[in-house]
């Protein structure tokens, strides 16, 4: 019987001792490294000298920056002690548990670069037939390569951070107008935090010992602006305002049991993009649109999985850093209550989407909530947690 | 009579006391920052004790991030100091000067994110023709925004490392091919360093305090792998395994006397990419492939300013911060001598360029050398300096 007593620090709760994700929680003494338990935050400053000198030193950071650059072995060594730490009777002289609700957590890390994918066929098909109905709905390049490009590192921001409406020019019949965006959208994602030794041509097999952990993410997206925007570059404005994270980094050694297959491209693959062993990831998504329950994506349908994408993203020769970090891409289903966007859940705003009470929606409005979580098959039964991402829309600023 | 004999320290060279670039350079005690006067470096850790305090802080740094932070009034302040202490008939105690050919520069400051630009229309132009022949040019959003898109900071390097050629996919008649690229090219640019506090829509009256300086860039950039991969999220490996930026980034100051308007884009713009003063920038660059002068491009005629650049990059609330970059895409003019990447001077790979010796080059060749160098008029006739970026190409490695 563990010493942290609280119902939802279970193995069958998403964050029970089978998870321990990490983030940074502010306290009295500032930033500090924590360990999520539930709906407590175990802060582990107080608790270093349960720890060998040099985890120490990475516990007791304002950051999980040395964490992430620490790489694998410290990673679980680290993870082995704090399993053996929380699962004990007694409780480690000086822990003090905070309930989340008390707690205030920080974005976690330093992000370096940050590039997003679009890894999901079903979310690459419909952004297709909606923004490109004159053309066949998937690119001639994408059962190739990882589509993807570089995001804003300076924009992401934690879980709880309210996003302000963003301004930007969309296309009318007389041109261009500029205003705040009429068509504000989410995409529900799963980001991978890099960490370990700089590193370039990083294997489809090395690449688990560049990934730390995984998070939630809410790749909010100004469908108006892109629109009108991303030819011939991409997306720019309409995507760098803001992209928000979970809070509670879990640790990549916590998927053991969710690893899954990629599904068959259908022709064989560039050898740098065959995988050795399973990285796609049995991974449950949920979105809460003010509370209503509207899509329930599923990531083991994902196209490439981390380790491809992450070989792609390096195999050119570019460097991945401690920090760097990257995102699956809106993940849909080939359902309509799997869809991981507005746009494709409105059908390019066609269809309205009924919130509890009956309101209708397309895109989003001022003030509105969404919340996206995810779970994964843990070991023995046991389930994995991934941390909410949460946001709230707040009106277009002066 | 200056204390500096130098006979490139004067003010009808690119760096006499008129220009006054900041660099990084390697010392025996570490990372030093420095100023260029002539072909000498100016180390001002050794003469901390001539600025007040405040500055002092910011010169006896590992890099120039702590300038950068400071904002416009102490850049002003340290450049009036500067020009006093360049211009003393007495060397101030001591100070030593380093020749350039014994100095190893690093790269300057911490990058931020990276925006690259494509603010040229010819180059737009060229491009268009082209990898879309089949289309107009130029596409509808071109003149009413400066189409940009997010690069990978962490590989932004210094001037004089060496750049090796990238593997990626390119498409074949039968299918992508994985390989070193056989296509790699230049992209001469210049780029913008920004500096001051983190910022919001920044207004183009506001820009240039949020901007500390300018410097040449290569944009290194696999046409190959680009002209596959680039539908529909923009340019990604064929652009992220390297770009090149000059040792030394010339403040923004010393351009006072080389403001000139942007062309008029046959419509009226947009309240917010309004210019109340000129910030074009009679800037003239010159490419060198292997020695032989291969193309000079005029800045001037690039249609956004950077004021206009930075005003765009923020108008939907994303945040600017000290360290972050961007540049102004390929700086190509009307003529063929003026075109800024070897996709244009060999139209697409088709008209050999002819180096001296008579050598035939389309693309770049393991072993070659570009260098990019570029001036602007000073204040009286003076000439201001940026520094030259060079990169080597070596071979695909293992």
């Amino acid at each position: 019987m563990s010493w942290i007593d609280d119902p939802a620090f279970a193995e069958d709760k998403p964050f029970g001792p089978q998870t321990l994700p990490y983030g940074v929680v502010e306290t009295a003494n500032g930033p500090t490294v924590a360990v999520r338990v539930g709906d407590h935050a175990l802060p582990l400053r107080p608790i270093a000298d349960e720890f060998t000198a040099e985890l120490a030193e990475l516990v007791t950071a304002r950051s999980l920056d040395p964490l992430l650059a620490a790489g694998r072995p410290a990673w679980s060594s680290l993870r082995a002690r704090l399993v053996e730490l929380v699962r004990s009777p007694a409780a480690p002289e000086g822990a003090v548990l905070v309930p989340l609700s008390e707690t205030r957590a920080l974005l976690p890390f330093t992000v370096g670069d940050y590039v997003d994918f679009y890894s999901s066929r079903h979310h690459a098909e419909n952004v297709g037939r909606i923004f490109r109905p004159d053309q066949a709905p998937l690119l001639p390049n994408w059962t190739h390569l990882p589509v993807g490009y570089h995001g804003r590192s300076g924009t992401i921001v934690v879980s709880g951070t309210d996003v302000e409406r963003p301004y930007g020019q969309r296309k009318t019949d007389d041109g261009p107008v500029f205003g705040p965006s009429v068509r504000l959208d989410i995409e529900a994602e799963i980001g991978f935090v890099c960490g370990g030794p700089v590193a370039r041509r990083v294997s489809t097999s090395a690449a688990a010992d560049h990934v730390f952990g995984v998070v939630t993410v809410n790749d909010w997206s100004a469908r108006d602006i892109q629109a009108w925007e991303y030819v011939p570059l991409g997306p720019h404005l309409g995507k760098s305002f803001a992209t928000s994270v979970g809070a509670w980094i879990t640790p990549l050694e916590a998927f053991a049991a969710a690893r899954v297959p990629v599904p068959d491209p259908g022709h064989p693959r560039l050898d740098y993009l065959v995988e050795d062993v399973h990285w796609g990831l049995d991974i449950h998504l949920e979105v809460f649109w003010n509370g209503t329950l509207v899509s329930k994506p599923d990531f083991a349908g994902m196209s490439y999985s981390f380790a491809q994408q992450l070989a792609h993203m390096t195999v050119n020769g570019a460097t991945v850093r401690p920090g760097d970090f990257f995102a699956s891409g809106t993940v849909s289903g080939p359902d309509k209550h799997q869809r991981g966007s507005f746009l494709e859940l409105s059908w390019g705003g066609k269809e309205s989407v009924e919130l509890d009470g009956g309101e209708q929606r397309t895109f989003l409005a001022d003030g509105d909530t969404v919340v996206i979580t995810a779970t994964a098959p843990g070991p023995d039964g046991s389930v994995i947690g991934l941390a909410e991402v949460a946001g709230t829309i707040r009106a277009a600023g002066d």
